[in-house]
């Protein structure tokens, strides 16, 4: 069993995680820790966890978390997560972040959309934490840098046109739209059932800080710097990310190309499930760890457009995050995450 | 293995099953049938199933239906299951049957509130598929009648109650309040999203078929016959139940004596969560097999309010239907039903 | 035209006030007030109104406020209110209250369920704001105490019944179910989308502060002190209110007897519609002044039950308000209030 | 007083006919047809209307019609609008379709994505119904198609810069947002509510019937034929559209340009409200006949994002139908349609 423990368990990240390790076949949960819930017990802050779970949160403190587990994942707020993840490195376990803070490979653009880097010198060892493109360097790492939710979908519906050249690199724009979860559980008004309910909208247009990050592994796989749209909107309701994402093919490139080049690029991976011309919602992958994606080629336009499908926090946060965990710890991939989604 | 089969595995309650099944330690689906989607795959029905099952719909045949399976779970309208079911028995296989067809200990109460039953013989020998109230029953049965969502919430709010002869017998209300789910996947005006979303209301004012259930299995419990009054509502979310029950305390009894009915009653039943005063909300048992209960006296009108919920395709339909084939198998209880809620 | 100002204007009932005197042809709005909004631009706060209103929030000031108003309505909050009512009325201005401060007829019962009373002398002479029980006596009123949404829409419900004696007193229990736009627009986890959608729930058990007015109204039209039970629920929507009222029913009290007991009780209500055995929903009077009423006689168990309906924001509020102000301002009491509710 | 009558008045676009009828000052109701409800009363099938209208839906005879009627509204399918549109004109009322039959120019666009045309000759009479483009004829026309709602959201966000020549004209992709009532009120799992609720699809990809009249009027306003990409999605909401709209600005095309153009663009538009980079949601709309837009340039990708938002049953549907009535009636065109948005 992998012994692992969570430190910023109180949001719905973390509910997430603890949700997924409960079911885990070989790995154990043994500390959680919240600052503004130590001390309390985590089926009070989550009552739906009694008689799963007689954890006490503690306060987050590295020999503590590190006593116990060898994998610790760090939930915590972009910069709260740098000035814990050393500490916890130096005491010898492995470390899946799902904050920004080791999603980069160098500090500049981290610095651009975020704040200065603490240790920078860290990012040349985290590994971007996402199966499908780094599987290999994720299984020899000891840090690894979860993706974020949004980039996660947008970069999977995206990267077999990017990889294979079958794009123009410079035309693909990201249309996106969340679930209320991705905002967290904290309070504001734009979470506010009132403010969301029976509403649609767009937000941080041209802004948001997904977009470099999306930037770095598409640019990666076309093996030229490229540069996107992208656009977030919020849905009303709880989970789920469909992203819509558009490019232009290159000359000549016809249909069977972009079907062949999704078939091959997903060819080994457990948690794509590829639709085609029968584009997926995102019910059908909610509380799942899957990513489903569908895609159609427009004659009239020369354009694909490919939708892709994930929840935000199995898929875009926790799952993927133990999804990680087994591979640092020699587990297969896919334990204790192939589970059916939700439905209804 | 316990080998399943199910019969009428295109609606909510069928998906549910399948859901569970493969997810189950213990058990395997092996057949399921649906007269309307004979021949096509589960998974072109429910994409969400991509990768978990390659069965296909088959008719619902008796002979197909029992060749590869000891329990077969009846998921049909009423009156369609009484057809099936004896058949099935015939065939040395036991049922789980989720209609009402047979739920009611004698005919006369069935035929007031649905239609002439057409093997009133087999009535006998059912049991009513509610462990919390007849687990050793269930054990040796070939044949459960597996209870309503309503009715599972309400009979498990009121039972302490009316065993231990704390409450005036006919003062019992029942206000219970349902997700959408619960009127299946049919088509109708009331299931329409625009007629549902963003609104609330009350259907089957004192007429809901429910009702007899629950009087039978109270009346049982009170050792005499007593009548409810039961209002059925429509929530504007697609799972969960609540039901909130209000009795009339008989003279001197005290808080306490209402929190120790509730302490002993359910002492050995793994399904049931005790919450006291802090009563309970759907979602901290959406997705599970939980019951949460918790109740309040008010002692300005003498009288106990509980509030009991559930998730009413899981502990109110499927879950409670693999619970009764664990025990009907000689298997726990528990297996295959002990996860987490889904939250948020 | 008769001349408003609305202190605390920047919350929900604020808004909708705005939105209900925007289209009032015999009255307008000149100033509104809000503490933590002073300076903004009403529009700026509610995009909504572009278009509408150039007014900008002021400061509370009851000097500002009574300029250039004839009626104020202080939707503030409990204790606020009472601080800021003698004020305006030592000012000339009559006063519509949103709050509980002056809904009360004597200090006794608004202490024993929120604080002390710091003018108590103005309960004397505040009218409790329910035009269908007070119709006169509003007209007359210097200070109205605009009656809760939940107490109106159970009052409604109840009053027939109790005032024509054909109710047990001591029987009354009122299951209540509210939008979440009744808790506010201020920030809580309580209304956190993800901790409110896909859930419901119930509330303040026996405890809810709602109980002592409908209390007061009741045991008035009762001719005799009477105790309701009264359990508020909260429903995944933003807006309504559905109360299932029970009552037993006396002694040789028929079906017929209820009906008319509805029919005269509301002969000249322009708000009150009757549905009869025909139970309405929340949507058929969203976003309208309208209380909609149908209830049903179950002879097997004695009990009538009786749902009512509203808008909490309009007739639960401030649709209500402008009600009052209609009728202490010498206009008809529909005026600027008959328009048909939203749908879908 | 103009005197209108509604054929197809039984779905969601009726209804909000009704519901803007009833408080239009300088318009009245006299008939409403409807083939499946005749003979019943509409307040019974629709019970919110009780009290603001005592008509009997009649069959959709001609005649009937326009007896009482100077301008008929068709709210029914492609197809049989243009069945009945030619009996109503030949009587000597004006028309305005809500259907797709009346909304292109010539036969041939129409035909290739619909059916053939049975009366091609009212075409080149038809104007199309957006009074931001066509408001003079729309004047002065007999008949008028009224746009979809898709594309009044899209064309609305494009056309300032399609127009001013600001943006390539084979760059434009238009992704798109509804509510459930775009769908009718007609029965199919595609509206059942847990089909829907927490779900987001896109659907229609590539192929959506909206798309050839985006074209047509954008093309008009570029002076050259153009081809847009346009996917529509479905948000589990009741009301409301927002389109995202993406184009690629021209070569020295400053953000300033942009600006100018939607403001000169929409200069005289009572019912468009520019909101500049603060990006507006389906909420801020909600039952009313605005369209808001806002927009932002993006320098890294010289891109230019529109966000667009409307209420699909008023300005996406009933409430420009009306303003088309308005204008070919001689009356005011914002005339009974000045009403501020629903909020919360």
């Amino acid at each position: 069993m992998v012994r692992t423990a969570i430190a910023g368990a109180s949001g719905y990240t973390g509910f997430e995680l603890i949700r997924l390790l409960a079911q885990h076949p070989e790995a154990e949960l043994t500390a959680v820790a919240s600052r503004s819930r130590a001390g309390e017990r985590l089926d009070s802050v989550y009552p739906a966890l009694g008689g799963h779970c007689d954890l006490v949160f503690q306060a987050p403190d590295p020999d503590a978390l590190t006593s116990r587990a060898d994998v610790v994942f760090t939930a915590l707020p972009h910069q709260a997560a740098m000035d814990l993840v050393p500490l916890l490195l130096e005491r010898g376990v492995k470390v899946v972040d799902l904050s920004a803070d080791y999603r980069f490979r160098d500090a500049e653009a981290y610095e651009a959309w975020y704040q200065p880097h603490k240790t920078p010198e860290l990012l040349a060892e985290a590994v971007y934490g996402l199966p499908e493109l780094h599987r290999e360097a994720i299984r020899k790492a000891r840090l690894t840098g979860n993706p974020g939710c949004y980039t996660t979908s947008v970069i999977l519906a995206a990267a077999p046109l990017v990889a294979r050249g079958l794009a123009d690199p410079g035309s693909v724009i990201a249309d996106a739209k969340s679930g209320v979860s991705g905002a967290g559980r904290g309070l504001s008004l734009t979470t506010h059932f009132c403010e969301v309910n029976e509403g649609f909208k767009a937000y941080k247009v041209a802004s948001h800080r997904h977009t470099p990050e999306i930037e770095q592994e598409l640019s990666l796989l076309a093996g030229e710097p490229l540069r996107i749209v992208f656009t977030p909107h919020l849905v009303p309701m709880s989970r789920g990310i469909l992203s819509t994402v558009y490019a232009s093919l290159k000359e000549g490139v016809e249909e069977g190309a972009v079907d062949d080049a999704f078939r091959s690029f997903y060819e080994d991976a457990p948690f794509v499930r590829l639709r085609g011309a029968d584009v997926p919602g995102t019910l059908q992958v909610r509380g799942s760890n899957y990513c489903d994606i569908g895609w159609k080629v427009d004659p009239r336009t020369r354009r694909v457009i490919v939708v892709s499908t994930l929840d935000n926090l199995t898929r875009g946060a926790s799952g993927q995050a133990v999804c990680n965990m087994n591979l640092m710890s020699g587990l297969p991939e896919a334990s204790g995450l192939l589970f059916p989604p939700w439905q209804p």
